[in-house]
């Protein structure tokens, strides 16, 4: 990847608003690209609800060997009532996830200028959140027996490495260490998850010896739900585990604006395969096809592609282009082409 | 139990705050129960830190046994930092809720008058979340390999079983049934922890058969905390397991004025052990012997106990008084002992 090379791009739009956002996030990505003449070249992968429904397939093979070709992923939203629970989150977004070891679910939380909080009084919210990616309990190691009978048990298993975690842990503190607070919080429940627990705190205190600038702290996962209630400012860094931070990411989303302006990266740090891009949001199909949806979280993950694959300066731009949108936002209802529009226009500028 | 027969109450005061909330809950207890004349015995029982570090013990079988053969169980809190974290936790607390079988952990919401919010927007805040008790992830059923090696693997196993399930979905749809909106929603997360989370699904479906009024939506864990941001009154009852109600009643608790507010009731319905009644919160070293605790989720989960008792009027009357003094108290500063005495009185008036 490089200016002269340009970018391979993986593009899954998926299912309801994942077009719409996409769309956007892509004429976004362009006019960031547009001054350095980088070639963008895009591959769509029709995944999700459609394709299941047409065929019964969620991710084959050669749907993943071919992204594996891919320097980046951009994804939209996957999902949608008419497909079983759990088939197009197992079988495509989480197969994604695993199969391209994307160990960083990077989440940041900015309360931007302009934004209002849910909270009488948010402070400064500014903190990422460093979520494991392929372990824990969303490993799908669980399994069920005498299913429909009284006597029926299900089992989930949550799975954690010292491998796995010791890698995001350090992927975390480095991030901590290149921020001006220096600040990691390592969220568990160690006190009832104890083996899960001890060792992601035994791998926190170890990896600190590498970061002596980085101070740490801990907080049970049923605390750092109210820290993020009643002051999500003590926060710079988060880690945690797969479902720990599926869980505090939403939550973060709320405090600092919703769902409409929260961003994700999926991240191989080792770049042995492609990363992705993601809204957290989901496919939103009661507002699908409406122009309704925001593309900001979309835009927003976009920037942290451009940062991932070297466009530091282009990143800026379209964090900074988003961060001026919402300043002058106001109340005014823009449909997503629109707010597309404007942003990119800004990146323009 | 009952007027004439008395109450055996088993006192565990426990740890750091726990003596000092539970002199206060039980004060107003004594008031509670005198005009009816009815007879309060209490046994206390030395469990917690200092007896762990005086003789290593944390719960023995004879101290179950005693504690079987009581009425109902008063707990402050428990645990220390001076304690392996998970040793009491696991040993004491956990202990006594699946020795017990307490299978209803009942955590009732509740935003009163005077007290404020730190949502900007609370709007009325009225529900109740019935929490597995004696499954999930919390059955202790993890382990590791390797500890301490590169190779080290740490997994928790979450046990669901038909029988544990649908023996809290049935009393959490008696409760929805018995309140004015009659509302059930599920709280899970079925998309990723398939079989544990279908196993819920079906559950309530089957269920809501004996409860045709009630009526029952879902949310997933991660859009609950969304949800308790931005429009907590959409709940009226929540049933989930441990572990996702452990983490959202932290959060409910955080929305609705704080830790120091929020009861919690583990009981067994079926009524083959005592029930045991406690603050959500936990022992809090850093403030313990003050007298800066807040007595008043003890003294709710007091009036919880007297529910369970077949006490109503004077569990109503112990609610009325919180209530009165919640709503009078504004920025006053009082120690435990002035709560205490306070509602106590207003309990006599
Ligand atoms: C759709 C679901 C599988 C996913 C997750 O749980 O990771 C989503 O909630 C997210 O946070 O990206
Ligand atoms: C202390 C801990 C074991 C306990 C739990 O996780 O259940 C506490 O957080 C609670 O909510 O009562």
């Amino acid at each position: 990847v490089g200016r002269t090379e340009g970018i391979d791009l993986a593009v899954v739009a998926g299912d309801g608003i994942g077009t719409e956002v996409v769309e956007q996030g892509l004429a976004v990505l362009e006019a960031a690209l547009a001054p350095s003449g980088t070639k963008l070249s895009t591959t769509e992968f029709d995944l999700g609800a459609r394709r299941w429904h047409a065929t019964g397939e969620t991710l084959t093979d050669e749907d993943l060997e071919k992204i594996k070709g891919q320097d980046a992923i951009l994804l939209g939203a996957i999902g949608d009532p008419s497909v079983p629970s759990g088939v197009l989150e197992r079988g495509l977004l989480l197969k994604l996830r695993f199969a391209l070891d994307h160990y960083v679910n990077l989440r940041p939380t900015k309360l931007f200028q302009g934004v209002s909080s849910p909270l009488a009084d948010p402070g400064e919210i500014d903190f990422v959140v460093v979520r494991e990616g392929t372990e824990g309990p969303y490993v799908g190691n669980g399994g069920a027996l005498r299913v429909g009978t009284p006597h029926e048990i299900a089992t989930e298993v949550s799975v954690n490495t010292a491998f796995g975690v010791e890698r995001v842990v350090r992927d975390a503190f480095a991030r901590a260490a290149a921020r001006p607070r220096k600040h990691l919080t390592l969220v568990h429940k160690h006190n009832v998850l104890v083996h899960a627990g001890h060792l992601w705190r035994r791998t926190v205190e170890a990896v600190n010896a590498e970061f002596p600038d980085v101070t740490t702290d801990y907080a049970h996962v049923d605390a750092a739900t109210i820290y993020l209630t009643t002051n999500p400012s003590r926060f710079d860094v988060i880690v945690t585990d797969n479902l720990f931070g599926d869980i505090l990411t939403d939550q973060a989303a709320a405090i600092s604006g919703g769902i409409g302006l929260a961003a994700s990266a999926n991240i191989n740090p080792d770049r042995t395969s492609p990363s992705m891009f993601e809204p957290v949001h989901g496919s939103a199909p009661d507002i699908a096809g409406q122009g309704k949806a925001d593309p900001t979280a979309t835009i927003l993950s976009v920037a942290l592609l451009l940062e991932h694959l070297g466009f530091a300066a282009e990143s800026a731009k379209v964090h900074d282009a988003v961060a001026a949108d919402l300043a002058t936002r106001g109340d005014a209802v823009r449909t997503t082409d629109q707010v597309g529009r404007d942003i990119a226009a800004r990146v323009t500028e």
